[in-house]
């Protein structure tokens, strides 16, 4: 099949990557000529941004799919109009583009997600304080969100349409992968706790399966099949949690793709979201999601003061600790907070998972030449 | 690193596939410009027979390796003289291209092998039948070997330099795959029990680990231990064995590469085969082998009858099946005999693993459209 991707980062390389077990043909569109993709697929130069660019890339492909949601979704209508298969569908990919329409997708759906207000600018807020502003549209991997304390933290809001949110006050951040095929088949992985890094506000490690009880379990996935009757789409899509510390959970956002809460199950399950989401885009029938024991990753990104050819310092060391497996993106250049690549581990027992995570963070450094 | 790998099939592919977790560029000479790694490296096409072919491709490159033994290896010596690293090292290719050599190879090492005689003709034959006859050279995927049961058989002989070897009165067909890597470090994965079919002569099923006694599991090890001393090179080794019903183990012959027998490491292992040879060609530490239960493997051969564009029949279905792993070889076209990919299976008991397999291959048929 003749499958188009939206993106050539290395969400796509690992897609990409693991369908190698299949005979399909893979095209890339991306700005830039080294990312990830570039030389593992057939790659066209160019803005996945762009309607006319998006219009040329997608015509003559079988399914066309996402790596990234900043992507022109009126070009992805426009293709299904003509009758390309685009998963997920170009609705839901532009509902979650906007944290407002997003917002109002959850209420709409009876999806619990914290209380909100939407403001166009400023001028509009008239909500308690303390809350978080999260921009309506340009925000990734934490950008574009702030937490707004007090009145005087109103010098910093970003004045552009944006929604408000209550500050939830966080036990814990979970995250769960649901699937679905055009067969109408669904499946979940089993579900994952993350544990970000204060300071750069990326994901920092996963363990998967979270440590919550058998109900705050049910409750995750049944808010997932929730969101994903009420999408109408097929395709793969991580929902993001805060689980609050009166037992509460409350959607956070939703990713309509491939997601690093998911890194783990390349080796930590029967089958990684990677061959899910291909399943998706040939509709095949869904792969089982067992975990073995325990799984764990954890981001390597690059170091502060550290820009120019990548080095992993402790990366051998790594190299000789067991059931750990290394997962690099193909980025030649390293820039603090660039995301390079990833470190997957399995254990045992979620001890074990944990100290291993915490010693593999202190091994290892992405650093420059 | 820039890893050049001679020829472009199946397990250069899934090399590549397995090592896309690492930031190395890769290199392919084969050819067939529609050849399994064409799409997936850098593909230069080019005969791996040819002296000067292999010579410049491989001039540049910072580690030389292959995926099929069939190779110039005086370009490889050649090579070797200027400084590029080839692994595994010319002299051990040459030893194994030539089954005569590699016979006296295992001689001279007290490697325990069938009883042979070596002829250069048809006039020299002084063996009791019956006998295996094995070329010299050109022998592949059990092509070149054939058994002479009596004088009759005798006017099929092929009138051409070859080893007369004694037929082994055979209770299994063992595989063992091992790895050493520069610093010295050599690690086995678990012991393999191939059973074959009898008309094609290639691989039918792997089932892992071997269902034998720890005695004959010590000795199988301890063999691979002392060829891969003798052989003196880096690299992974896949030696075949034969377990007579006397009990006894001789070796059948060796694989300086990628072997078959190891492909349900690639979910059955806690690293795989692929894994293992990456780590020698980059000197990096080897990696952990344990097994994951019980863990199989399916050849997907070309049918008789059809030879086209290629179609699975039943591959939606074997999708279905949990702990199924289905891996084809990104080749276009079908004929008779042809290795078009493999299926995987993972199972808790040896019984659940070969119900399994015998299921799948009642199911899937490799056909053409």
């Amino acid at each position: 099949m003749k499958i188009g991707i939206l993106g050539g980062g290395q969400l796509g390389r690992m897609l990409i990557q693991s369908a190698l077990k299949y005979d399909d043909e893979f095209y890339t569109l991306d700005p830039d000529e080294n990312c990830s993709c570039a030389n593992i697929s057939h790659f066209t130069k160019g803005n996945f941004k762009d309607y006319e660019t998006v219009l040329n890339f997608g015509k003559d492909k079988e399914v066309l799919s996402i790596e990234i949601e900043h992507v022109n979704a009126d070009a992805l209508s426009e293709l299904e109009k003509v009758g390309i298969k685009v998963i997920p569908n170009a609705n839901i990919i532009k509902i979650i583009q906007q944290k407002i329409l997003q917002k109002e997708f959850y209420k709409n759906n009876n999806i619990p997600s914290p209380n909100f207000q939407i403001v166009q600018n400023k001028d509009e807020i008239n909500f308690p304080f303390p809350f978080v502003q999260k921009l309506n549209t340009g925000g990734y991997d934490g950008k574009g969100v702030q937490i707004i304390k007090n009145e005087q933290d109103l010098d910093q809001f970003w004045d552009e349409p944006s929604v408000l949110e209550k500050l939830v006050d966080i036990d814990k951040e979970l995250s769960i992968i649901i699937a679905k095929n055009e067969r109408g088949e669904i499946k979940t992985f089993p579900i994952t706790e993350m544990v970000a890094d204060p300071i750069l506000n990326l994901l920092d490690f996963n363990i998967c399966p979270a440590d919550i009880s058998v109900e705050i379990q049910n409750e995750v996935e049944s808010i997932a099949h929730q969101f994903i009757s009420a999408a109408h789409s097929s395709g793969l899509f991580a929902i993001e949690f805060f689980l609050d510390k009166a037992g509460k959970v409350w959607v956070n956002e939703t990713a309509p793709r491939l997601h690093n809460s998911g890194h783990q199950s390349q080796e930590g399950n029967a089958n990684s979201q990677f061959e899910q989401y291909y399943r998706t885009l040939v509709n095949a029938p869904l792969a089982d999601t067992d975990s073995f024991g325990f799984s764990g990753m954890l981001n390597l990104i690059g170091a502060e003061n550290y820009t120019g050819e990548v080095f992993y310092e402790g990366l051998d060391q790594v190299m000789k600790m067991p059931k750990t497996y290394i997962h690099l993106y193909g980025k030649k250049t390293t820039k603090p907070g660039r995301k390079m690549g990833h470190i997957n581990v399995l254990a045992e027992t979620r001890e074990d998972l944990i100290e291993k995570l915490i010693l593999i963070k202190s091994l290892i450094k992405v650093i420059s030449i």
